[in-house]
């Protein structure tokens, strides 16, 4: 079995982004209620936004099952206060489940947090249990920088984070560390601003003893860990200088990579230098890139592909980046997906 | 010859950290008047700060000369405001021209700018024009981010830089894109700061017409250009999806990579990925990473040797690397250093 640790909701119905827009718009007039208004879309058109995209992606490449989110760079904490952002993650969150319930060997849901700039994320408790205990998600994606661009958040190992680190333990729910857009013209989201926060959440990890508080919290780092495989040697030189456990010992149960890289190389590299047990495959498709690579002839983000061409990999390695650390970082999805 | 392009004073005496901290706490008290001060610093205090550390690895290593600049994490352009700076800028780069005025074979300087968060660039005119004209300097080291890790100042892109490029242009100096300590608590200096900082200029270049304006203006990306080689695939891929020029073409004779990656398979990478002609050699040593990788017996920072193993390399290649490419994009070290 193949399953994809890394894919959003990027070609949803067009009244998804219509609801958002209206919500907006409606900040402009606080004196109104704030309501949470409907999403008017039919599973047909569910149906529509998948057939050609993410399940056709699906079967052309021979991946089985896709661990699916809403959109990241729709999340956009910044915008409204903390309302805005729970009626918000709450109809994508729905959205989400429906798509899982209609493809039910396709999908498994992971939700968006109500995040929301300057207030606790203990406020997002009540939807990431909604989303496991209702929903039957899987995990959740977690925005280091709800400000989106500003950094104003404190990092993520300081103990500001800890209600939500105590829920997901709890729930045993891992976090995608994924930013969303970027209201700072100096980053561009998904050329910068992404693999910026990648970079810097590894380095928060790196630096503290999170996970001494918390022995079974676990995080999964997109974008095949932004900067950090390929300053493997920065980062084993620091922590060495800093006098913090060797890396591999650090991460070892904690701290993951997806495969989100787009060319042969990188992989290449990722694959040599991170040890097997903390990559997940991911190709996040549909999604940063879109285009096909005209020195391959393939989509850029086809990571399956590459990942078949390292042929230093064991089948043992290979069912585990593509099937058995998904299971293990993401328990849940056991009883979702049956063993091969 | 074997160039450096990449060295910071980071093993000043300790007098210079003591007019810091001096300055620093004269801030407290805004009453009194701004005074530049005095920097006492004997010949043998910087010799000897010099011989046990860059000049005994020089030595240990085979490389000839380095492109040196006052250390980066000192510039801390977000403490104090504009006067700070330049004061501050000043005594700093008068140490390095003493430094190169000792060592003439040993060192070329690179200055840093009174650069202070909100301030224009054009307040940096002056004492770069100082340290190329009477100092004898060859480029200059550029924050993108004064503030420390808050991001306020526009994109490297945005007009609001122009003042600067035009005087850059007319010496025909370089700019290494650098950025100084953190003061965000989400942001390690050499551990996140740094990297997305290069992550961050080299998409603000790709998505703009920079080097259409000037058509000479080139920069240096530190510590192997970020994530960015590691990412090729997917700038490759975001070029193409925004209908950019190809990235080769686009970064060919105006962005450059230095080589400070610590570890063989990050070397490996760049060198397969990024074009020969745009990489330069750089150890930034005695810097963010002091160790020896207990894995190789060897400085993490001795990335010479890691070149060295890349047997793909043609001598052609190697020469451009080592000497060849730092001529070309720092053309004033011509006049400084004899050809082999």
């Amino acid at each position: 079995m193949v399953i994809d640790c890394h894919g959003h909701y990027t070609t949803a119905p067009k009244a998804l982004q219509v609801y958002r827009d209206a919500q907006i718009a409606a900040l402009k007039e606080p004196s109104k209620p704030r309501q949470k208004g409907v999403l008017n879309i039919t599973d047909a058109e569910i149906r529509e936004s998948l057939e050609g995209a993410q399940l056709k992606f699906q079967r052309e490449r021979g991946t089985d099952v896709t661990i699916f989110s809403p959109r990241a760079s729709g999340m956009a904490h910044h915008v409204g206060d903390a309302t805005t952002s729970l009626h918000w993650s709450e109809h994508c969150n729905d959205l989400i489940h429906r798509v899982c319930s209609l493809y039910p060997d396709n999908f498994v849901g992971v939700c968006q947090l109500p995040q929301s700039p300057g207030v606790s994320p203990e406020s997002c408790i009540g939807e990431l249990e909604r989303s496991v205990n209702d929903l039957g998600f899987i995990g959740c994606n977690l925005n280091p920088d709800p400000s989106g661009g500003h950094w104003t958040a404190p990092p993520l190992t300081d103990r500001y984070w800890y209600p939500l680190y105590e829920k997901m333990t709890e729930l045993d729910v891992p976090a995608m560390v994924h930013v969303s857009s970027s209201c700072n013209p100096n980053f561009h989201a998904t050329g910068a601003h992404y693999l910026n926060a990648d970079t810097t959440a590894f380095m928060q990890f790196l630096t503290a003893d999170l996970f001494k508080d918390f022995p079974t919290l676990r995080f999964i780092i997109p974008h095949g860990g932004g900067a950090v495989p390929y300053h493997w040697g920065r980062y084993r030189g620091l922590a060495q200088d800093m006098k913090r456990p060797p890396l591999d010992e650090l991460i070892r149960d904690h701290v993951y990579f997806d495969t989100c890289v787009y060319h042969l190389a990188g992989i290449e590299l990722l694959l040599e230098i991170v040890p097997v047990d903390n990559i997940l495959f991911g190709s996040e498709m549909v999604g940063a890139v879109r285009g096909i690579d005209p020195e391959t002839g393939h989509y850029f983000d086809d990571t399956k592909r590459y990942i078949s061409q390292v042929e230093s990999l064991t089948p043992d390695d290979r069912r585990k980046i593509f099937e058995g650390n998904a299971r293990k970082v993401y328990p849940r999805i056991n009883k979702r997906l049956a063993t091969d």
